[in-house]
């Protein structure tokens, strides 16, 4: 078990030492093309918000049915995972992003070595994967997170326990999303219950305190390949099962917030970050703790579609192809944005078609849980505005 | 020659005797499809937003590089005036739209009918393709424009000239369009000049009073299948060579704008309009003129797409799939958008990417007075909006 020090973590840093373009690039939007690995609705929300551009867009993803697949013209079929495809899809792009970190980073930095194409690259993604090595990543750049232990063994496991005084939880280090992959222990029959799957684990545990919060909170960063960096509002996020629910903002700004910014602007430019960054909080006694990064467009931005004067995926076109920035501005007092979360396996309808910014995927099949659509609101207020949306969820039958 | 005499024109009026569908149309996203007629922008921009519903869509276009053809998976080649080839696109979609009113209203017309697919209907696009029929349309809806005399022969345009005191202009009745098909005449000599094209042009000509106007106004109205009816802020817009330069609005309620927004709605609902409609005004001394009608999405509606709470693309989907409509709400205290019109046939270039709305129509190639992409803005008042424009147009080279 490795001890949370904060001055042993700069040996495992592993900043990439690429450098950003502090020039504005020209851009002659004809011979561009922006390549989006993945199929899904943030690849189809970045499409689309690069189509709104001019900039051509080819996706690449396994089914033609996906919802990105379904709103470009040039569509490859593949697996993600694949070095051939990859490449040979990358090498018909100008510049690549993603929709998901969870790709394979060493493959992707091989693929693309002494290009610098891909973006946010896949140095970062690679850091940002393994919670580990997340975690080191916060503390080197001085950002606040929970305590922690690295866990390897059952012994681990145990001394965790006993450091943490029994209320802990263990998280996955690789490919833990949306709860899959996290563990509450809080009683020495739950731990026991646990033990057993750090062996079946290959990629190794870590383990944090548990730290009860007040509420959940979230913020998105970009940062141009000109080196302009923005920060959006910081907003609630509510989340249920490991889903989030809604969101509302903006928060009232305070002294923490403004420091967080301007930490989070600080760590973007150190490790020479491009594209949008999703940040999400857990508010407790101690403060902001950071809980996750995803270093992609990201679910608790969509608000910003409608709310706000720049929103994050045309933030994140424009970062990647060093386009400048300028902080968004809220368009009322508040805002909302509703998950529209499949309840059923039958044939989505929207009974009412109410007045409300309707951003549907266009996905094959409905089922329990699934990310639908999203539906945003402004009003003077957040609350009015999340009022508004709760009000006309049932109008949407998923 | 006939006399622009209101009585006359109830008998002229070809008013179609469809209905609309009173209540609100339950959709299930999956099984509807947007057809758009033609591949230019105002057809991209309809794809995108219907594409952010969720909606999929099908393009028939001549060009696989038209702008329309680039954003959507479904593009169809073909020519918008073969019945075979559009007969077989209707048939895949659910409902049909178009970006242009000068189709051939009747083939389109004969496909559908018996269907109530293709909005505006094909009976609204042959009314107001035709000036004259066009300008029956506005007086039996007892809409404001200009004096007029219909023109078939030598005979008729010496009349006009006298009875309009040697200052009027002709208009070709069919396929005029951006100032092409429009003959000045204030003088003996010019009326000269003019003479021989009425025998040339087989579609006739209009005859209107010259009026001289202080400024030139638009507004956009949207009616959906549901029966909802609003109408968009008035702006002002700024031609030069029949091309718009830029808009700028909202422009300060008054009276005269209430009440002719209220005829509007009227007018939309006594001829059962379905979708976005452009209007075009003179304002003169004798109050607001209409210029012109444009049956669908329109050059001065674009500010919407970044200015307002409803953009007119939205609102033309929204209502020829029967959602509901309510009134746009600006997002600021002013707007502008300025037209990115093609100077040279160079490769455009983005020499700073400044930081507004931009909206690039992705088309094959540049050349003078081509509208190329439009940028949006929003700030305090429509004139900080359009200056923060017109600072900014120099950083695109088109």
């Amino acid at each position: 078990m490795k001890k949370p020090a904060k001055s042993k973590t700069s040996r495992n840093s592993q900043t990439p030492k690429t450098s950003t373009q502090q020039s504005r690039t020209k851009i002659s939007p004809l011979h561009n093309r922006l390549g989006i690995l993945g199929g899904g609705q943030l690849a189809r929300m970045l499409a689309l918000k690069a189509h709104d551009m001019g900039i051509p867009v080819s996706v690449l993803s396994e089914s033609e049915s996906d919802p990105a697949a379904l709103v470009v013209k040039d569509w490859h079929q593949g697996r993600l995972d694949d070095a051939k495809t990859l490449k040979a899809f990358i090498d018909t792009c100008t510049v690549v992003t993603f929709e998901s970190e969870f790709l394979n980073a060493e493959l992707l930095a091989e693929i693309s070595r002494g290009e610098d194409k891909i973006f946010p690259r896949p140095e970062i993604m690679k850091l940002v994967q393994d919670r580990l090595t997340q975690k080191h990543l916060l503390e080197k750049n001085k950002l606040p997170t929970a305590p922690y232990f690295e866990i390897a063994t059952i012994d681990d496991a145990r001394s965790a326990f006993a450091e943490f005084d029994g209320e802990l939880v263990f998280k996955k280090r690789r490919f833990g999303y949306d709860g899959y992959g996290t563990f509450v222990v809080r009683s020495e029959k739950e731990l026991k219950a646990f033990l057993p799957r750090i062996a079946e684990e290959k990629t190794g545990f870590i383990a944090e305190k548990f730290i009860p919060f007040k509420r959940e909170l979230a913020v998105m960063v970009s940062r141009s390949r000109s080196g302009d960096a923005i920060v959006f509002p910081f907003v609630e996020t509510k989340q249920e099962n490991a889903r989030c629910l809604w969101i509302k903002g903006p928060l009232k700004t305070n002294k923490t917030f403004v420091a967080i910014a301007d930490s989070l602007k600080r760590f973007a430019k150190a490790i020479d970050y491009v594209g949008s960054m999703g940040v999400e909080f857990f508010e407790t006694q101690q403060g902001l703790l950071i809980n996750e990064l995803a270093p992609r467009v990201h679910n608790s931005g969509h608000y910003s579609l409608d709310a706000l004067t720049l929103d994050q995926f045309s933030a994140h076109v424009r970062s990647v192809f060093g386009m400048s920035l300028s902080a968004p501005q809220p368009l009322g007092g508040g805002f909302a944005m509703l998950n529209l979360l499949g309840s059923s396996t039958s044939e989505p309808e929207w009974t009412q078609s109410p007045d409300v910014r309707l951003h549907w995927y266009g996905k094959a099949d409905n089922r329990a849980g699934r990310k639908m659509g999203h539906i945003n609101a402004v009003a003077r207020t957040a609350d009015e505005a999340l009022d508004k949306l709760l009000r006309v969820r049932k109008d949407f039958k998923v």
